[in-house]
C-alpha cells in the first residue's frame, strides 16, 4: 500500500484534538439505570459493568453496540535495527505480514475465535525509517502523512477498534519514546522484546540512551518525539486513535508498543485517550508503569508479549461478554425474581 | 430432579482418590515441541501456552481438544439463611433457576457468547440443609449421595467442565468451610456475598463463628467438614471435581463458593486438583487467600462476584483462544518466517 498523499502538518493534528467530541454522560446514566434492574446483585459483574458504561460513553448510545469489531495491525521497519537491538532480522516484518495474510499467525486465530475482523496496514516496509541514534526517524510531512494514513483504520465503519503492530525493532522505538516523554534512565523503559540476550539488551539500552541524547533539544513537543523517535506504525496508530476519538469509536489498546502511540497523544492532551481501554498488561516490564501514567487499568494480565494486537483482541472476548450480559439479561421484573430486601 | 440412590459412604470417596490417574508428561512434552516451532517468540503467549500444556497433561493427548465445553451449575438451599445472612430471600434460588431455564441470567449470555453448553442441577431446593449453627448440614449418607449425584456432571462427555453454583446463603457456607479448614478468625473468611449491609455482615460472621465452634470436635476430617458445614451444591461440586479427575476432564473453577468444594478435596489430597484451573479471582475478599492455599493463579481478575460459573465461563474464552493459537498457528517452516538468530 502507498502512503496517502494528504499530508497534514502538525498544526492540523493539534486543531483536530481541539475538536474532540465530549463523551456522553446521558448514555452512561441510561446504562446504569438498566444495570440496576438486571437479575444480579448490584456491582457483581465488576469490570464488565464498567466496560459497558465506557462503550456507552464513547458511542453516545445506550445500550451500546459491538457488532463489527476490527483489529488493525500496522507494520513498519526501523533503521535502528542496525544497532543490533533484535534477535530477528528485519525481513521478518514482511514475512509475518504474509503469515497474517495466510491466516497462520496468533492474531488470526484469536480474531477467528471471537469473530473479529482483521486489517493489516503495510507502512512502506521496504523503506525503513531513519536510525534514531543517528538522526530523526521521519520529517514532519512524512510523520503527519502517516498519521493521516492511520486515520483510515476507522473508515470501514467499525464499532470497536483494536490496535496492534508488527515491526522488528519496535520495542526499541517504544522505549525511546517513553524515555523521551517520561525521563528516568534508558534502562527503566527497555525490556527484552521478542527475547534479546544480555548482550542484545545492553545494545538496546545503549541505542535508546543514544537516541534520546541526540534529539534532546527537541523533545519538549510530543509530536517532535513522535517524528524523531517513532516508527511509522507508531505514527499511524496515533492517527487511528485520534480518528476513532472523532468518530466515537471505542479503542482497545494492545501492549507495550501500541501504548507508545497512546503516550504521545496523552502528553498532548489526556482527553485524547478517553475512548481507549487497555486490553492487557504486557510481560514487557515497563508496560505497567506506562499504563499507570496513562491512567489505564488493563482488562487482562496473562503474561503475553507478542504484539500483533493479540492481547487487545483477546480482551474483545471480555467486552463482548460484558455487552451480551447487559443486553441479554432479564430484569428482576421480567424474570419474576425477588429483588434485594 | 431426585437425588441418585447410589449412596457412597466416605470410604469409597477415599478409595476413588487413591485410583486417580497420573497426568501425562508425554503430552506436555509434545505440546512444548510444537510450541517452539510456532511463528512467535518463545514464551510470548504467556499463560496461553501454560493453559495448553495443562489441557494436554489432563487429557493425555497432544494437541488437546476443547470441542464440548460445559458449564454445570449446582443449586441448593441452606438452613443457615434463618440467621439473616443474606439480603435476598431463599426463594430466589429457585427463581434464578427458572431464569437460567428461560435464558435470562448472566451465565446464559456468557455461555452463548462462547458456545458453551449449560446444565443446571437442582439439589432438592425445597429441602434446605440443616442450619449449621444448630447441627450438621447433612448426614454422611446424604452427603455421599450428593457427591455421587455431582459426578454425573461429566457423564455427557464434555472435554472441559466449568463448575458454578447458585444458592442464597452459600457464601456463608463457604466461609464456614474455609474457617474450619484454615483456622484464623471467622471474619478473615467472611465477605459481603451478594451485598449484605454492616448489620448483615455481623450476623454472617457470627453465624460462621458459631457453626465452626459447634462442630469443632469433628473437623479434623475434611469430609466431615463437608457434611457438617457444606451445602449440597458444595458436596455435588466436590463429586464433580473427583469424577472429572478420574475421567481426565479439565475443570475450570469459578469463584469463592466453588473453591470451597475444591478446598475440601485439596485438604484430603492436593493431587485431586491437578486437573483444575482457577478461572478468575473473585471480588469476595478471602478468595485470593483461598487460591493461594490451593496453589492456583487465576486467569482473570475482573472484580466479578456473581457466582453462576460466570467468571469460570468467561475464562473459557481465554482457554479457547489459547488452543486456537496452538492448533491453528503456522510453524516457522510452513510460513517461511526466519527464526531467531
Amino acid at each position: 500500500m502507498a502512503l496517502a498523499a494528504t499530508a497534514l502538518p502538525f498544526d492540523d493534528i493539534r486543531a483536530l484534538i481541539k475538536l474532540m467530541p465530549d463523551l456522553s454522560t446521558e448514555a452512561v446514566e441510561a446504562v446504569r439505570q438498566r444495570d440496576r434492574q438486571l437479575t444480579k446483585p448490584p456491582g457483581s459483574l465488576g469490570r464488565l459493568e464498567e466496560v459497558v458504561e465506557w462503550l456507552a460513553a464513547v458511542q453516545g448510545t445506550a445500550p451500546p453496540t459491538v457488532s463489527r469489531p476490527m483489529v488493525a495491525v500496522f507494520a513498519a521497519n526501523h533503521g535502528v535495527v542496525a544497532q543490533g537491538v533484535s534477535p530477528y532480522p528485519p525481513e521478518v516484518t514482511r514475512q509475518m505480514l504474509e503469515n497474517f495474510s495466510a491466516g497462520g499467525a496468533a492474531i488470526n486465530q484469536i480474531c477467528s475465535s471471537f469473530d473479529i475482523g482483521l486489517k493489516v496496514f503495510d507502512l512502506a516496509l521496504d523503506i525503513p525509517t531513519g536510525d534514531i541514534t543517528q538522526g530523526p526517524a521521519m520529517d514532519e510531512a512524512a510523520c503527519a502523512a502517516t498519521m493521516a494514513f492511520g486515520m483510515e483504520a476507522v473508515a470501514g465503519g467499525t464499532d470497536l477498534l483494536v490496535l496492534g503492530e508488527m515491526g522488528i525493532g519496535n520495542t526499541t522505538i517504544a522505549a525511546a519514546i517513553y524515555h523521551a516523554l517520561y525521563g528516568g534512565e534508558a534502562r527503566d523503559w527497555v525490556g527484552r522484546g521478542t527475547g534479546v540476550d544480555d548482550a542484545g539488551l545492553q545494545r538496546k539500552t545503549a541505542a535508546v540512551a543514544a537516541a534520546v541524547a541526540r534529539h534532546k533539544a527537541h523533545l519538549a513537543d510530543p509530536l517532535e518525539v513522535l517524528r524523531r523517535l517513532g516508527g511509522r506504525e507508531i505514527a499511524a496508530m496515533a492517527g487511528a486513535i485520534l480518528a476513532a476519538r472523532s468518530e466515537r469509536v471505542p479503542v482497545v489498546l494492545d501492549g507495550y508498543v501500541v501504548c507508545a502511540a497512546a503516550a504521545v497523544l496523552h502528553a498532548l492532551d489526556p482527553r485524547t485517550l478517553d475512548h481507549c481501554i487497555a486490553g492487557h498488561l504486557s510481560a514487557e516490564g515497563a508496560h505497567g508503569e506506562v499504563l499507570r501514567r496513562l491512567g489505564k487499568q488493563p482488562l487482562l494480565d496473562l503474561g503475553m508479549r507478542l504484539g500483533e494486537a493479540s492481547g487487545g483482541a483477546l480482551a474483545v472476548a471480555v467486552i463482548k461478554a460484558a455487552l451480551a450480559c447487559h443486553r441479554g439479561m432479564a430484569t428482576f421484573a421480567q424474570a419474576g425474581v425477588t429483588d434485594k430486601a
